[in-house]
This record gives structure tokens, C-alpha cells and sequence, in this order.
């Protein structure tokens, strides 16, 4: 939980049914995302990024601030494009460390989807869990997380799979390793 | 209502919050939509038509079949075209005659949107009310509901207002005035 944030239970503004509210809206607009980038700062040269991200015209500043209260984390922060009526455009986005297990997994374990959507959270769920029993350290952990996230709704191809030598290289023990655990 | 579909209360499938989720759901991915479309068929030459519709990829039939188990109206579509990943698209649409009126305004009147999606809504149920009133069979109110188009979020030039000819033009006594009332 981010400790900057008022949690949900904290918040007025809140009414009755809002948490299916924002299962519908991510339903709708939500993406949930694995990336895998290159890091010569992690000990095999490949950071896991992971994010639900939500984007909307400024004018819906209101709905991701909700968002922000009910998961009790995330940012709602500005766009560096604009929508096609060329308004700033805001993305609400959960990604820091570990928030996204601790609040938007078991949100959405709660309330499950109800869109094809709901097969990129549990992809992404995956991910995190494993990530969570530390498998991102090693190369066969981060061999079947690339594996998962070619699974998802993107459908590109893996970087990491496509440049295998690259995990291949010698653990560098003088690099910090991040682990969230 | 459509009396060929059913109702929500008689289905089993509706959990409770499915309300909720539907008004996230629609403030993520519904357009609410009012045209004016020439019709000679129509006494003053133009038609009205009005929709809301909620498109997404094939493998979320389920959501959209929800949506019009809760509403209790409108259809399920094949759209023409597929999404990026050319898988087909399906459309949930609300637009035959007293449908929306009955059903889809009393629902978002009672549940309000939270995005700036509430905004086209209210644009909506306000021509759908002066329908109801058979403004639209006069050319004042249609100029009304013309200029009532112009400021929904697509925000194009209505070509009802574009073109003041076509309303300035004699009634025709022998075609079908339709109305909703």
C-alpha cells in the first residue's frame, strides 16, 4: 500500500457498489501489462516491469482518482499525447514495486472480470506471484515469465525469447539484485 | 422493454454490483450517440436516430450478452469489421424505437457515470425526452436537438444544421409522420 494515498475506506466520496464500478471500468479501459527490458542493473541484464494502467481524457480526472482511492495506490499522472479531440490525456497507473500484488491482484481475485480481459489479470497475476517467489532471478523463471506474457493480449513476440544469448551472460554478483520479498 | 429478450430479473446468471459494473463498463467502453440522417421518408426530411452501443472482440460475448440481460433490450452484432488482432467484433446496440427511453435512461438517470462519458449521457436522455414530447416533428425542436448533437464528444458540424434548406422544405402530408408516444 502506498502510505501517500488515503485508502479507500477513508474516502467520502466513495458510494455502495463502486468496487464493481471499477471492475467495469477496467473491464473496459484497463490494460495490465508484463514488460521485460534489458537492465544491465539486474543481475541477469532483464527487469520485469508490470502495470494496470488506465487512460482517459482529462475531463475523466475524477473516475481515476477513484480508481487511486479504492486500490489505495497508483498515480494519476499526465499523458504526453493528446486524445483526438486534443485534450490531455491522464493515465491512472499502478507499477511501483509491490502495490500492484498487494492490492490490485487480490482486488481482482475478489471481483473477478468479466471480459477476455480477465485472461491478461490472471497472466499477469501469474507473473507477479512468481515474481513475488523471487522465479525472476532465475534465468528458467525468467524464461517462463516471457513465455506468459507472448500469452497476452499484445501478442508480440518475447524480446527476452528472441535474444537468448543475452541470458546467457554470467550472473554479475557485484550488481544489486531487486527482489520484493 | 423487448419482450423477445430476457428480462434481468429472471436471470440467473446476474450477480449482485452487476449494475455498477455495467455503468464502469459504459464508462469505459459505451458511446451514446444521437444522428440526424436525411430520410425522405420522414415529414420534415431528416430522421433522428439514437444509439448506444458497446463494442468490443468476440471472446467478450459474455459482457455484452450481460449488458443486455441487465438493460432487458437491445442485440448482440457481428460488426464488419475485426479488431487489431483480427479477431471479430461484436456490437451491443440499444436503438430501436422506445428502447432506450424505457430502459438505458431510467438506468443511468439512477446510476450516474462517472467519467466525462455523463456529459454525452445527459446530451442523450435530454434529446430522447424531447423526442418522447415529439419535438423532433417539428423543425424548431429538430434544430434543438441539431444543436444538442454538436456539443456530444464526437463534436462535428451537424449536417442537419449545415444544410437549413433541407428543413425549410413543405411538409409532405402524405408520408408517415413516426412517433414514439
Amino acid at each position: 500500500m502506498c502510505s501517500d494515498n488515503p485508502s479507500g475506506a477513508d474516502n467520502q466520496q466513495e458510494r455502495p457498489g463502486d468496487e464493481q464500478w471499477a471492475v467495469g471500468f477496467v473491464d473496459g479501459e484497463g490494460c495490465f501489462s508484463i514488460s521485460m527490458v534489458r537492465d544491465p542493473g539486474c543481475r541477469l541484464g532483464w527487469q520485469v516491469q508490470h502495470e494496470l494502467s488506465v487512460t482517459r481524457a482529462a475531463s475523466s480526472r475524477p473516475a481515476l482518482e477513484l480508481l487511486r482511492e479504492l486500490f489505495g495506490c497508483g498515480s494519476v499522472i499526465e499523458h504526453s499525447r493528446t486524445d483526438d479531440h486534443r485534450e490531455p490525456l491522464l493515465r491512472f497507473s499502478v507499477k511501483r514495486g509491490a502495490d500492484p500484488v498487494t492490492t490490485v491482484v487480490p482486488f481482482f481475485e475478489e471481483r473477478p472480470l468479466r471480459t477476455a480481459k480477465l485472461r491478461d489479470f490472471e497472466r499477469f497475476a501469474e507473473v507477479l506471484h512468481k515474481m513475488q517467489a523471487g522465479e525472476h532471478l532465475r534465468e528458467s523463471g525468467l524464461r517462463s515469465i516471457a513465455s506468459i506474457t507472448e500469452t497476452m493480449s499484445r501478442r508480440q513476440r518475447s524480446r527476452h525469447l528472441e535474444s537468448s544469448e543475452a541470458i546467457r551472460q554470467p550472473p554479475r554478483a557485484d550488481l544489486e539484485v531487486k527482489r520484493w520479498s
